[in-house]
């Protein structure tokens, strides 16, 4: 009974908010996210994917729910406890923050994720298709952390590894690589937690999808200690140099990979697929599979790319591409904003007017957000060392 | 200028605070805590081992800084930020958090950490022994992420392992293996992350005082689906089932171990302590070394032990005991609160009065905390495996 009149109580005051649609009925059926911290019952996630949160702040003034780019009102009950929901999020997961009279913090309720540039709050609006991330009674894998000093940057830097079901107790298979890259203001943890990456291979692999492979998930920032600067004043990345000369050998030499350019993929999203993109067109002795996710390296332009130019002429000869580049892929969602749909649709126009081979994938209703970048590594990893 | 104003504002206002010790003049030597978040000024720490935190709130009414079990008021600037400082703090790690007009919650400039029930801020008190464990230009050895599914439990369980320096390019080598338990309120990420374990464990192996071992951390929460309760009406736990018939057999299974009791020790702080001790005590066959850091199992109680009857009599025949333990091994900080001195020393009375050998260590100036759990596993660690 108490639990009714909360309800119609915070119904009511929904109804009032300026913010959330008056037209949206809000369901009744809110369950805790996934990624709750144990035993915390908020914030919940309903069938529309909407976004319930709570916390006691009795003495605040205003709280609100700060998501997808929208605060939304919370409202406060006779015991110092605000609730409150946002509209319908897309499936998938989010970042998110409380705002508590003007403070922004994370969450009490919820596990931290890096993203946004802050460790923070995080949401999953269960997906239609969450199956082939989920976690299976199916043999699994290990994320492994590791860290180096980096003599380039000069620099503690970190790693983490994926290694298939198997790997441990074969210890004379050796495996093909995938070097996978997170995005701008996110970091070397993104894939193993948000990304879900080792569940999509554990999953894959065990229905026979994809082929067991290592994944080494290092950090895209890296920098010189003294930096030289680009025109526009920011420092210029020493990335391509660690993976090439620090990154590639220490993996090669401390994992079992099969360590020639046939089995040795490179892929990110959105910063990470310019980076990995500018990397493998630089080392295509290194690398024979590319996968762009959400981000392409004529980013941010749509303008019409001159192949004769682009990235010093690498895309002028797509005949002798198509022979070493064994699958070129990119992918995007359908609910990108700009500038993505249009600089990732300048560049399918010149591959196809070099003709150069690509797949192209559009993930459904989804926009610059992990469900994309899930959905693309699922596509991605089965195609890749198959020949 | 304008941060001397600021700083006066402060030191005028910590003054008028009532719980901040009126004697101690502040030193205005504050660095950033090792834990934040990149690139996060605050939270910091003085040379004294207060902690100055800082938040933008500008429509709050109160903040303040939550560490150590005790609240100290928050000073709010002319552009709303809250500025604020603790009393000294130990040194070491400690968890805290920040409360905005009656609600906790994680302080956003730091990394967030697993204990006390949920996940939140933690700062580092440099210690003046912290070189044991610092992150140092040596061979470091790595922290894997493995998932099983629990047929005792019926559910998917967590472990972290780490493997020594070498131990993935060295395939023919078998090593001893360490079993480390967390205490109440923690989790199986505990000791890589706050404990340090790996930064501990590489600088001894470097400095050629502890042998490559593996280490194996688990989650000490462990009931069966149906779960009894015991008279306390608190469920049974079923970890020390799950410890020897499910983790045991898998870690000899999928890593390179020495998998016999002279190659296997078990330690655990606070909680984890009393549990490990009563699985060693009941298979002494499994394992050859103990270490009870900050807890024994006679815990809560500091009467004096009838070892007739204690743990079903298992240290009533000292001589065996003596010829079956290798390294009994139990450390204590100096300030740790009650019951923790009291029930200790009943059992060490107990030992003495069984003429069972054991070690026993005491940290200097420190509590029931993790600055006392890195020094008990630096000291305990150096012992094992030796003969």
């Amino acid at each position: 009974m108490k639990h009714l009149k909360l309800y119609i109580t915070v119904a009511a005051l929904v109804l009032s908010s300026t913010v959330f649609a008056q037209s949206t009925k809000v369901k009744e059926d809110f369950k805790p996210s996934d990624v709750n911290q144990p035993g915390r019952a908020f914030p919940q996630v309903n069938s529309q994917g909407c976004v319930r949160a709570q916390i006691s702040a009795p003495e605040a003034n205003m709280v609100q729910l700060d998501i997808g780019g929208v605060k939304y009102k919370m409202v406060k009950d006779e015991n110092g406890v605000w609730t409150g929901e946002s509209a319908p999020q897309d499936e998938g997961f989010h970042y998110y923050q409380l705002n508590i009279d003007g403070a922004s913090v994370p969450d009490p309720g919820t596990k931290y994720f890096y993203g946004a540039g802050r460790w923070g709050s995080g949401i999953e609006i269960p997906a239609h298709d969450q199956e082939f991330y989920a976690l299976k009674d199916v043999p699994h894998g290990s994320v492994g952390e590791h860290l180096y000093f980096s003599d380039i940057t000069q620099r503690w830097r970190r790693y983490f590894v994926y290694t298939p079901p198997g790997y441990e107790e074969d210890t004379d298979k050796r495996y093909p690589v995938l070097y996978l890259q997170h995005g701008s203001f996110e970091d070397e943890t993104g894939w193993s937690a948000q990304g879900k990456a080792s569940f999509i291979l554990d999953n894959l692999i065990a229905d026979g999808k994809a082929l067991p492979m290592i994944i080494v998930m290092d950090n895209g920032y890296a920098y010189k200690p003294k930096t030289a600067t680009s025109g526009s004043g920011r420092p210029v990345s020493a990335f391509e140099e660690v993976m090439i000369n620090e990154i590639i050998p220490m993996i090669d030499s401390k994992f079992r990979t099969l360590a020639d350019r046939e089995h040795r993929a490179i892929a990110g999203l959105s910063m990470g697929a310019n980076q990995t993109m500018r990397i493998i067109m630089n080392n295509l002795d290194t690398f024979s599979n590319y996968g762009g996710f959400s981000g392409t390296s004529n980013y941010p332009s749509s303008d019409e790319i001159d192949p004769a130019t682009f990235l010093g002429g690498q895309f002028n000869d797509g005949k002798a591409l198509n022979k070493q580049i064994k699958v070129f892929w990119l992918g995007l969602g359908s609910k990108e904003p700009n500038p993505f749909p249009g600089s990732v649709g300048a560049f399918r126009k010149m591959l196809e007017k070099q003709g150069i081979k690509y797949v192209y994938y559009e993930s459904p209703e989804t926009a610059h957000e992990w469900l994309t970048w899930r959905r693309s590594l699922h596509q991605y990893a089965q195609l890749l060392f198959k020949d």
